[in-house]
């Protein structure tokens, strides 16, 4: 392998890697959350990489969901070329909800698959299991879940005894420890394995509980903190970024601020003339109640688009609708997979369907969510010195890879 | 004085209280300062306003600023009527900016005034004391500030030895203790007078400087509860509200993300072809620097209005960029006195005129301000329960009067 060996995946061009480079999502990681940790003094390692790294801000893609930007972050592009644009969508044929979290959906190859074909060493390690199949998608190493570390064979995940391996018991899917699972087993792999790329991504369970700043927040920065230091202590070219922001979503006294989009619709327009798509929902909701602060609508026959996106905008909250083809070109989204109107909630307000359908009883903290443009604004820091980037460049959150193979002096 | 006497003031009408009417005006007060004090358990009163009285989230006046906001809040309505919109403005035919503090630029009668001249007696105290003259006008009664507060007299504020009513030293004009001061009077003046009407008004020092639920928030709203359950034992209706929310202005490492607005138009259009004025500037700068997330442009001759208005526009970090009228139209603003552009930045950013005059070296932590719509949104508690409001009623922060008095069962 030669040092000027330059993948050109998905249009972009990624140069082989001197060092080890380890791409860290932290899910839900709105930079609010770093600043406060590094002045409550928690995270010197974080605060070593504002000195003597770098520290950019990007936008994620809206909808500031997980698998879009964990997508567009292994792919290097936004959803409109990979497809990725929410947890589901309708299949207007089958008139069904289809979760996308299978690899068939993918329609761009990722830059992990594109090394591990090239000969390097990959790693994969995922808090949640939903997103392993994706992100492993055509990649050969090493790909796994913490959720289901214990059930990690060779023959699928490249890898077995991980509970040994990383000396930490089986964490419960709900929890800080599911994240520090794949902050401790990058380490160990690191450590007993070197791949040439890891991708580390965690969950933002601990964000949607606690605000920037807060005991349970920093606990969790410090934690991820100590990890980085090992990481940077074994050589590693580091990339932190997010796959979405994160904000409260409730007035003073922590009751959220919930727009049941389909229960508005149905009075105002009429039962069934239109279907409000939650992208956000997914089979683990105990944290958010399936809110979040983008929702797509579907009109049936019947229902006229102007009208529909009229009265969608007039409601208190909303603070943008825009049409399929406005949205899939604003927001880079696959046309297919968006409804007639895509719809964006302010910073304060999450959206939902109907109100017999949200189990806020599950919700025993304050909600706090995503999903929105207020969500956009996400970290990118790095342990090495960048190259200028070009001012009339939009840094986004998928340049990541880009930037921590090419930049990295 | 009937039970059934009503004052109508700018246009509602107030009616005469049974109790003593307190309203509190938290400078700065981000909802979820209070939410997440209550969630860390150190405000009981807080807890208790949201069990047994009323909660609502209301907008306040945008530019999102102090006096602006005090002056609605006094007024009961916005600074279209009242003409305070800043603290500063542009006098063109002088060609130079004017501070706003002055009474004489108040178009309309306080509740304040009014009540004190049907009799009521009346007391303000506010923090600073550029509020005092605003707020006092016409107003028989007690008014001081606690930055002022050793040098009350009789004559000039309606009370003296006000150190040793309060029994606090003179706080610092920088400090947690300057609205310390404030609630501590209101609660000796209760005591000791018993005011019909008292209008508190803090600094929004604290609120500059911590993110809710930090150690430091909390302390203080640990403080101000403290106070509040003394004004509810004493028999107080109670409605606290806010001027304007707050937000973090920074990037992950706390770097303040500022649009030099001068600069940039300087560059783009030539160096005196407008004029960048900042109402946020006040003689009070250590806590933000100026800096806020509204500026108002004046043209010069030789500069195009819709040219000037796109490039602005198009300024990553720009919000909003309104003409005179469409801003005046949209915020209720006195149309004479802001300039030509009115321009608001998103949420994590601010706008500066020129770089080099903006002293950021005093800030000593991170950048959080106000001044745009992303600090609108602010609450409105009440230590009884309210009546209903009607849905298709906008709540403002400057109904707070209107609602402890006349909703107040």
């Amino acid at each position: 392998m030669s040092s000027t060996k330059i993948l050109q995946v998905n249009g972009r061009s990624y140069p082989w890697m001197k060092q080890p480079v380890v791409v860290v999502c932290v899910d839900g990681c709105e930079q609010e959350y770093i600043n406060q940790a590094i002045q409550a003094g928690v995270t010197p390692f974080l605060k070593k990489m504002v000195a003597q790294g770098t520290v950019l801000s990007g936008d994620c893609v809206v909808p500031s969901f997980t698998n879009p930007n964990n997508l567009s972050i292994v792919t290097g592009v936004p959803p409109s070329v990979h497809g990725i644009c929410g947890n589901y969508f309708l299949d207007r044929e089958a008139n069904q909800e289809v979760m996308m979290n299978d690899a068939k959906y993918l329609r761009a190859g990722t830059i992990l698959a594109a090394f591990s074909d090239a000969g390097a060493k990959v790693a994969v390690v995922t808090a949640k299991d939903k997103l392993r199949s994706l992100l492993g998608h055509k990649m050969r190493g090493i790909c796994f879940s913490a959720e289901k570390a214990d059930q990690a064979t060779l023959e699928q995940n490249g890898i077995d005894n991980l509970l040994e391996l990383v000396g930490m018991p089986l964490p419960s899917v709900y929890s800080a420890e599911l994240s520090e699972f794949v902050f401790a087993a990058g380490v160990k792999l690191l450590e007993t394995r070197r791949p040439d790329i890891m991708y580390l991504s965690t969950t933002d369970y601990i964000q949607h509980k606690f605000a920037p700043g807060t005991p349970g927040a920093n606990a969790f920065y410090a934690m991820m903190d100590d990890y980085l230091t090992q990481l940077d202590e074994l050589g590693a070219v580091i990339g932190l970024t997010a796959d979405h922001g994160m904000n409260a979503k409730t007035d003073s006294a922590g009751k959220p601020n919930v727009i049941y989009l389909q229960d508005v619709l149905d009075a105002k327009i009429g039962s069934g003339k239109t279907r409000v798509i939650l992208p956000i929902t997914d089979p683990y909701v105990v944290h958010h109640g399936a809110l979040g602060s983008y929702a797509t609508v579907y009109l049936n026959e019947g229902a006229d688009l102007e009208s529909v996106s009229r009265q969608i905008s007039a409601i208190p909250g909303i603070e943008l609708v825009l049409t399929r083809t406005d949205a899939a070109a604003r927001f880079e989204l696959p046309a297919d997979r968006i409804g007639d109107l895509v719809v964006v909630s302010e910073r304060l307000t999450v959206i939902g369907t109907a109100a017999t359908r949200h189990d806020l009883s599950e919700l025993n903290l304050p909600l706090r969510s995503h999903g929105g443009i207020s969500e956009q604004r996400v970290p990118l820091m790095f342990n090495r010195r960048l190259g200028a980037i070009p001012s009339d460049h939009r840094v986004r959150n998928f340049d990541v890879f880009y930037l921590a193979m090419n930049g990295a002096v």
